[in-house]
């Protein structure tokens, strides 16, 4: 990538996400200045999103709710070609299996309603996290850092070179806007191909953002979409060479950025989804749990994940064998 | 169609419907098999859509509930060049002109409501389709019958070789996926040129599918596009030629059925529509029975049926004769 | 415009629309005729859209609910390249000045519900707007008057020749269809530039309209789209030349006036946006007070004022300086 981010590191105690600000100044409407964040996936435990990075982006997320100093984020990939490719699904498949039986849909829907409830508490949160409820506990709390992604004052652009499948979508659409390289990368919710559903909100954030036919057959059909695609759906909001990628989102960023913080931050709360989508979430989080709980969707994830190697470069979604 | 389905019939006492598993099997993710089931529309009364038929669809729903041996679903025409042109619309003038006289909004909104709350006891609800009520409870099985399409565990294929205007757009619709056939077929709601509004859910389902603005202008205008209007706006999924469609259907359903099934039924539980989506629906059925009821739509609606033939082959629609 | 218009103008109490009956006569399906209403927005303050306009746009839609000699309106421009530029902001300005001191969001809220639903008395209604609650109630009635125009039973038809930003463009969204004239107008909500959020609907509609990836794009980023860009997302359903902008729009009215009023009215209803539609209007009309009554936003505010002349013929929007 052309740009070079050589600031100092904020917030280094967030191990999987490399904090840094743009050194290039945003001039705003007002005559003041400010910053763009640009946030580095920079997972040590490889290149793929796991629950780690999930509760860095949920603090992140917290902070920058509180964080006036900056103007804008853009969330990047570790290196050139690579984005969030998507979940570690081995994590899924134990998270799932630990809980001992398949849970039915209702069950899992008061389950997913009452975690999200208690968790509005944090100091109860962090236990349930340390529970058998575990697995129930980060997925509200991925949808709750996803789902705060969108809502914080700043401008938060994704800048994606390579694969943004399965979570690795959701987390591009928790975005507010979308830049996406040309290229062998792709977009898309490809959950079903391992006997999942997308679980990060997905469901609800595509239907919203192309439309329920586009998005129910995109993800019924395991389709990735490149970037000229994307882009002619509406799903991302500029193409650019790969070597372009984070000068476009910080261009785009800035673009944003220059305007009024309160007027961004109210453009955001008034084009969110408001109770519908957040009914959605909870079937989409009872229906996950339901799925995954299940021994077939245990058994394909554990495939998955063992035709996979550890870091993630290599698994049947990265090198499309699964999405045949 | 170059397809043959030499299957033995299953279910013939849906007597509108012709069921044949496709010969083909599909082979799953996890290495069982499976099989698609075709849905050939084939009332003897004729081409359109009748009540018949819609009662036929409700029957099959119930049964793809709990059918686990069929992994999806095509639904078909009964020959080349003919999907499911649209409802008789002879039948819908007979039923309000039952009602005796026009039925006001609020009335017809509360009576729906009724009729929907009784129709979950199915006792009940088969003692009301022979009731004065009897319009307003075919209304609401429609309504329920084209909602359980959508929600039945299988992906659901529509194979649109010829028009599917007004009830037949809203099958169409109510389906997961649509493949639609180059030529002078056509899809739309067209509804408004016959002095009603549509009333099986299109109201609801178009706005989801392609946005408010988009459908609105095509309800309003009695539009009927093309398969690659349709196509470029996301209406259906693939075109293809008319010889090929059952063809693209099958391998499309065959796409999505061989992965999981509870992933299949997750997704597509996930991205329903919810309570808003009920809602609406009970806003076009009280819409529906009060426009309908109406000495005007009354008169237009015998208009239509006395331009048609009994069998459907030849009506104002079908000759486009009203669509200019 | 090659339409002339020169039919007796009617309703001359409402002092900034002329509304004209076109000449020409629209042949019904029933064998009955109707007329299209032409409003056009002859403001004597200027081309801006103001307080003053909504009150009548009000008014004007209070009197299409129940006057059925007219079959359909078209809501056009004072002159040739020019439509509705955008809102008068110097009456934003003043109006949350007049507020003495920035409301927050919860209080935002509370205020706008409690006189939307104060509102629904009219007399008190009245009263309101001559309260310290003033700008508070007229955001409610512009909510509502908007609203009321897409609830007429009469198809509302916009002709776009020239600018449609900000509330121009939420006025131009409130119609139930749009045809715009290709040349340099543009459309879109960028409101952003001016740090507030669009006030009149925009936010809500435009996400239905294009879907909320689109939507949201647009409202941060201050787009603008050329009619054909808009015609391409389904923003508008008509291009065409600058001279036939009215004629089209008449044409399109027609189309859809010769349809039965009833179903015309039942269509129109049925595709209303509902519940959600109403919680998120109250959530755009507390995040607009609430920011708009921020010292930063009445500063730039004013800023805008200053560099607009008094009719809105030349403003920092019309002349783009503060769109690029």
């Amino acid at each position: 990538m052309t740009t070079e981010l050589n600031g100092d590191r904020i917030w280094p105690d967030l191990r999987t996400l490399t904090c840094v600000l743009s050194p290039e100044v945003v001039a705003r409407d007002d005559g003041t200045t400010t910053r763009i964040l640009v946030v580095r996936l920079t997972n040590p435990a490889g290149e793929l999103l796991d629950t780690a990075m999930f509760a860095d982006v949920d603090t992140l997320g917290r902070r920058l709710l509180v964080e006036h100093g900056i103007g804008g984020v853009v969330v990047t990939g570790p290196r050139a070609g690579v984005f969030a490719p998507h979940f570690r699904l081995g994590e899924i498949a134990e998270g799932a299996a630990a809980l001992g039986r398949p849970v039915p849909y209702a069950a899992a829907r008061a389950a997913y309603l009452a975690v999200r409830g208690l968790s509005r508490v944090t100091a109860v949160r962090d236990r349930l996290l340390d529970s058998p409820a575990a697995g129930i506990a980060e997925l509200v709390r991925t949808h709750e850092a996803l789902t705060r992604l969108g809502a914080v004052p700043q401008v938060v652009v994704s800048a994606i070179d390579g694969d943004a499948l399965a979570g690795g979508c959701e987390l591009a659409l928790a975005c507010d806007l979308r830049v996406m390289a040309e290229g062998d990368g792709r977009i898309g919710l490809v959950e079903i191909s391992a006997a999942i559903p997308p679980g990060a909100g997905g469901t609800q954030r595509l239907v919203r953002a192309v439309g329920a036919s586009r998005a129910r057959s995109m993800a019924l059909r395991a389709s990735t979409l490149d970037a000229a695609t994307a882009y002619s759906v509406g799903l991302v909001d500029e193409v650019c060479a790969p070597a372009e990628v984070l000068e476009v989102a910080l261009r785009l960023a800035g673009e944003v950025a220059r305007r009024d913080p309160a007027a961004i931050a109210a453009v955001k709360r008034t084009m969110q989804g408001g109770r519908a989508f957040r009914d959605g979430l909870a079937t989409e989080g009872a229906a996950f749990v339901s799925t995954a709980s299940g021994s077939a969707a245990i058994a394909r994830l554990r495939a998955f994940a063992a035709a996979s190697d550890e870091a993630g470069t290599r698994t049947p979604w990265r090198d499309r064998s699964w999405l045949r």
